[in-house]
């Protein structure tokens, strides 16, 4: 079951209402980098989670802590729309500041939805539940969740580097620090695993009589006017032990 | 800030598991009628929510509801998937009984998610967050939540009919209760803000000025060939009070 | 079948074109509370419609109105658009107006649509048919229609006081009007059908049996710091007069 | 302004209902080869025409007429779903030909409409209006329309071939019939405006200085171990009269 | 097997980085009437195609022709976007030009994808994949190709309109030159098959008695106070040769 | 600039068509999991990649083979669609296998495509482009790739699992042995940059000035009746060095 107290995880301050970054904050809520992705990413992996508890416990508890993100996010939006203007007013439309304000606020935050936060990016495109990636395989899982989590804090970086209020800088570098934590965490779930060596290929449970391990590990050179770039990716070890590179 | 507590809100069995019975539990997840949508629209209404503070309350106590009714039926989604085939066997390709079963199951269950629920709906569509009605508009919000109850209880009806699982139904009439209830909650919070006569048109904000009242009280026929419809819509006084129809 | 006849259901006029309400208006073509949505709406509803031959004329007259609302609105964007610059100006580039102008405005009406509506919102995301609500029970379609009309009656309220056009004033004037009548012709259904006492809760036809009616008729408060908000929702006889709420 | 008349355009009769086929007649309501899809085209299409009135006047008109066509598609839907079981029956559950036809149906039917027909395609998947093409430029328009009737036509044609129900053949006959018209018709626009010749390349207006015309004419093959096909594309004069291919 | 070349189709450059033109230029990448579409549509045609070698092999070079495009445009939006501010500085927040150049823009090419080319149209919308048209019937793909490539033109022709940069000049002309040639070159297969005589109506497969075809040459008025429009489309021949319109 | 040769990347053998495997194999085309996926993501990512040719090289090299994989997996759906009946025959309809295999085969295939593949998943659901991630940071773009090979490869394994036929089988396993590969190519390049160590937290050029590195640390326990859940993941020195876990 789900609960929910008053307290914001994080104070959540906006120093000069700014619609414009009202806007660009809706990617961190519903983008593909965003906050609503990760707790719905990680509820139904916990739903389909099995096995070790930990890691279930683990994946719902981090689930609560992304719908909180959405909550402070979802306030700093509206304090970023506070005093936005929504009746027209004779002079403003003189005013090319104001018109350019409004040329890139999101003009739904006015018409649809009386200045508060949706769940749609900073274009205004709803987000859509097919990014929730949970396939019932761990490692798999695990991968896609420090994937979103590495997406989520370089959208966080460049929001803060966006803004100069006080107040948004703060938020942000609160969120950052989450994601950082998380991408680590997600990543010490494949320690517990065993470490990518042991997961390697994932899913590890895949037979060997099902791949045609002659294929498995050379790089494919398509490009007609250039040599095969060199590397690690074809050069030594292979990173599950199992082969060497070419 | 959001928590969670490891019970869940009423107890969920499965008699016998069924994998189209699981594929069809989907819509009440991720369909326009599901879990998802009152859970994602009672959240964004409560943040967008201001004065009343017993409004933004109810609305995000109610959010935690719905969070937790994705989270029984993807229990049950679960349930019903147990013991679902996933490989080949050479013998049931030539049972037709278990073909059926897996030609009305979704496909995705076994090659997507591993078994477990996923945020589509009865046909595999992903839920996309623009079914999220909030306008910041506590009357017109209002009314998308006793609609979305309404296509709840209608769903749940129809799936409690289409099995004979005892586990199930019980769960489905647990269901079907809390959506009569929540109904009638959003109904209450009209009657507390003054009623239909108070509240109509919504918004009741709108100044009269702004309005052509002409043209705010007659049925327009638009049939070529039939008269128009006769019934309380043009007949009597308007239910806001102000008005006859005609 | 379907007709047309070429004279507008009101007349559309634009004192002074304005590219970015022409923007700002497609929210009520291609919107979730827009015209295509209610058109569409009531059209599959009247398809589906059995029983009351009324009901189902109502609901496919109405969606004959709300056709021709797209076609008004349609004609106020291509007169918005008038005159919009479909070639670059160099001193036009060191304009900060029009650029402003031009930033507010959606490129695609100058790229692809040839300075004309198309069915998309202010966000120039194409409206999708998942927003049709239409379950076969009427009185839950009945909350959907009047839910569609008082989202639409909030947008077009919020367009008018954003526009000083006279002309477009007027236009919105008459589609807000149209929609204080729907929301209650949609109501005043409900009402011949028994009011809410006898239809709620929605469907009616659910027998009792199949629910638990113990879950029928209390708040659940899932706020772990604050008590249970006190309003009708849990004082008083239940609004279906069966029980009273707790 | 939009009118209805309650004749249907052509009768629409069922011998056999048949709920695998009412799933299959959605791709003709909400597919991209359908009749929304069509319907709508062809409104804004009027909506952004300028010039010749009687082109307006022409995809005004066929565009009621593809609104008559979703409406004797939406009874043929509701009629193949007449008496579609919706409770389950537990010697049902031992029947492979009921389960089959169950399998093959869409559950939503069952679920959602309540028998009737949704704007969906045939595997449930919501229409969605990105695919009404209208630019604005008559000939691309006109190319667009004979595209849409085309694929209208084959999958008609392959509806057809589908069932033996002799209703069904029938009200399918008609609408391929249409459907022959409709791509003339359109191609009779482009003659109209004086044939390919003079309408290519489209946009005719494009002056040639905007274009390296020295690029225009040749077909560039791509295929490392294949010679170029040979065929009209690469022989003899351009079809627009101003060149030869290469 | 594809294969790549370093070298670019044709020459790129920029001389003025421009993000708003960054953000036009996407909807020659990720709109309708874009490159992905057209490489898509070509290559899933390819496919499909049975029969005539020459049809698929034409299909597959010109979608690898097209695959380069997207490749052109790319470099075209990253090169636009060289130097845009990426983060905040006091004084550009006073200087109402670079705000409207940003309000302008789209703020994910700052956001989301670091100054880069995105699958996305001029408004932020994302490419879907049902704009891929093959039907498995050859004359109502090459129709759909005719009409993409007109789209395609048309929004080139806009573009170069839109810019005063020599060098995005350039390339769209050649852009559009290739627009000209693809278009006949797809007529060039109706020719080959036989001409429209021979292939009206498509499918020319569909038996006569399949279609009731005294409904297959009339124009249908539903325009109920205007007259039929008189044109090729109701006077002389039909195009197919085998009646005469009415 | 792309090129194509007529060899297949390997040999694509059907031992016997089976069109409900057709239609999961579909999956592997247009599913989040599947190739048209890769290959994008490879292809705007090599778009947008600055400073080390090899990198871009590589990501473009790759690309190559992906839409290698979809022409492949396109050849596999037509060959097990061939011989699929597309029209009615009395006696089928009496055949319970034979509804049972058309009940799990999608309609689309027959309706829609002639027999062959569709850029859809294996419900049906076309591949939307929002799933290309790319950045612009290598480092989270190489997690985004090395997570889609993960999805990949359970897929494939999955697939692998559910067939019988000898020459699928074949083909998965070497999209397997290749989906291994790649998991490996992509985490090499995080070994060339410098390994996890140097690399987290993503992007690592974030200054340590904007986040709150007091809150980098520590799970966060969101559980109100569990304990926190021990592991790797709050105990011992951190991933990136930095830092101990609590
Ligand atoms: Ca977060
Ligand atoms: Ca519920
Ligand atoms: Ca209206
Ligand atoms: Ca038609
Ligand atoms: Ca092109
Ligand atoms: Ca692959």
């Amino acid at each position: 079951m789900f609960q929910h107290s008053s307290k914001l995880q994080y104070s959540v301050k906006v120093d000069k209402p700014d619609p414009q970054f009202a806007m660009l904050l809706q990617q961190a809520i519903g983008g593909v980098e965003g906050e609503i992705r990760v707790a719905m990413q990680y509820f139904f992996q916990a739903m389909g989670a099995r096995g070790d508890d930990r890691i279930r416990d683990l994946l719902m508890s981090t689930a609560m802590e992304e719908l909180s993100h959405i909550e402070m996010l979802g306030h700093a939006v509206a304090l970023n729309l506070e005093g936005a203007p929504v009746s027209y007013q004779e002079e403003s439309a003189r005013d090319p500041i104001i018109n350019a304000i409004l040329g890139g606020a999101n003009p739904r935050h006015l018409l649809s939805s009386g200045l508060s936060a949706m769940p749609v990016n900073a274009n205004g495109v709803p987000f859509d539940m097919s990014h929730v990636y949970a396939t019932g395989n761990l490692a798999a899982d695990m991968m896609a969740n420090v994937a979103a989590e590495s997406g989520g804090r370089v959208l966080a970086s460049r929001l803060y580097n966006w803004t100069d209020d006080k107040g948004m800088k703060d938020l942000l570098s609160f969120l950052i620090a989450r994601d950082t934590y998380h991408q680590q965490q997600w990543l010490a779930v494949i320690e517990e695993l065993g470490g990518f060596e042991k997961n390697l290929p994932i899913p590890n449970s895949t037979p060997e009589a099902h791949e045609t391990t002659e294929h498995s590990y050379y790089y494919l050179n398509t490009l007609t006017d250039k040599k095969a770039p060199e590397g690690r990716w074809n050069t030594g070890p292979s990173l599950d032990g199992r082969a060497a590179y070419s």
